[in-house]
């Protein structure tokens, strides 16, 4: 029978630390699977402040797991000296200040395309629901309404629009593929035209926007999209005209697109994200044509 | 200057008649377009009782037009002696007795597949709404919810799913095409194999509510499919299958799908059509996971 030589080591002792940044609850429900080969450091769960329990607990932490709801800032990535590596369970990157990642060697990687279908799915999704008012018929009929006040109002016709794709990306090649299907006319607009692509390219937004009956934002958020989609190219979408954002909600300017929905300058919206999450413009409560979606999880 | 030779004839002497019944909206919009042509008889317009009415003034009518929600039955035939000819705006025939229609030789048109793109993008919609829970997750930000709840519930993932198909006719093929763009496998039920499709065949609807997450209804109403979705299918489909309708309300057995749904032995519907419109089944009110749809005019 074999006599142990030595005792067990603790049981974080020689773990790698992963620091987690917002939280992924992806990460909270297979722990168990995990915790044998890492050492957790939740700052949620502590009653630290986050810059405090970094400097206490993560001076050594060579690794963060963070999701987009998270911003890692300068200030962030000063409290975590050791830092090598920062996953981002989204897609989008724009949470992280990525130039100070480059200055402090910090390599970046995230979702990769693993969402784009689903997010795609959503997309056209919100698409039919506000064209066909879903929502609003729903809601039409669990209210009782249905047999009071007799039929309900027909909605658009899908089949024959011309879609306005706004970053012709992995997400962006996947709406337009099912649209397509739908018998939509697909056109984009993108910082290069896409030689593997043989929908309309327009090289400015505001030409897409007035071709299109319907503006799908698919692109990143960057400092050069950041309220890319301001007044001018909702007007030029127009009265008939849907937009509908799945990328982030900074590529829209948020007031703008609330005053031309009041307004009724464009025709509707089908909105997955927001300028300041959870918050969502209470103008949008009221109106049956704006379809909005939480973030899930 | 020509002197008229004989008086005006009355204006309705020489049109000829058609009786509406059901009334469509579109000819109410269109009849200053129309009444050159034909004098339109509205018995919903006029306080006599339908047969009375008939008797009164359809006595000569050879023609008439329909909508789904009205009944043709041997009673109202008999009533209109010289009808010859029934056109009906919908696609669906099961509110005509076509055996009267064959015995007293009048001819019956419909709308062909006009209306099949439309209703499969519904189908669609309904599928993608239920699954990613996008009409829940619209009412819970448009009440306030999220900043004071967190974030939603994740929904279900479309791609990869089985789609089973019953009945593959033009609307059918519709939603099947619609669905292998979201990287759906399609598989189908209907009376015979279809020879054009690659689809997989099930020559029973067990098998096929069986093999599917997914299970669409488009066939026609007849006296075979009448029911035809019980509860045995029902269970057959499970507790994680989506059922949708966009057929008639009584391809379903609607009270054993409100029993399945409550107790949860199946995880979602959307539903276009009941079997007693415009009453919807009070019990589908609360449920998150049901879809439903008034009619649309």
């Amino acid at each position: 029978m074999a006599v142990p030589t030595q005792k067990p080591s603790s049981p974080h002792q020689k773990l790698e630390q992963i620091v987690i940044l917002g939280l992924p609850s992806f990460l909270k429900r297979q722990d168990k699977e995990f915790s044998s080969k890492f050492q957790f450091l939740s700052p949620s769960e502590s009653n630290l402040p986050l810059d405090q329990f970094l400097e206490a607990e993560a001076q050594n932490t060579q690794a963060a797991v963070c999701s987009a709801g998270f911003k890692i800032s300068a200030e962030v990535l000063h409290h975590l000296p050791s830092l090598r590596l920062i996953v981002t369970v989204s897609a989008g990157l724009n949470h992280i200040d990525l130039s100070e990642c480059r200055k402090r060697g910090i390599s970046v990687a995230n979702a990769g395309n693993i969402y784009s279908a689903d997010v795609a799915d959503l997309a056209v999704g919100m698409i039919i629901d506000v064209m066909r008012k879903i929502s609003a018929g729903n809601r039409f009929v669990k209210t009782g309404l249905w047999p009071k006040q007799g039929n309900f109002p027909l909605g658009s016709k899908l089949g024959g629009k011309q879609v306005g794709i706004v970053g012709l990306g992995s997400i962006g090649v996947e709406v337009a593929k099912r649209l397509e299907a739908f018998g939509c006319k697909i056109s984009y607009y993108s910082r290069k035209k896409k030689h593997f692509s043989s929908y309309t390219f327009h090289s400015n937004i505001h030409d897409l926007a007035f071709a299109s009956d319907i503006l799908v934002i698919c692109c990143a958020l960057t400092e050069q999209t950041r309220h890319m989609i301001n007044r001018e190219v909702l007007l030029a979408l127009g009265k008939e005209g849907l937009i509908v954002n799945v990328a982030r909600g900074a590529v829209i300017d948020e007031k703008e697109l609330v005053r031309c929905l009041v307004q009724q300058k464009i025709a509707g919206a089908g909105l997955d994200v927001f300028e300041h999450e959870p918050h969502v413009p209470r103008e949008l409560f009221g109106l049956d044509n704006v379809v909005v979606s939480p973030l899930l999880s």
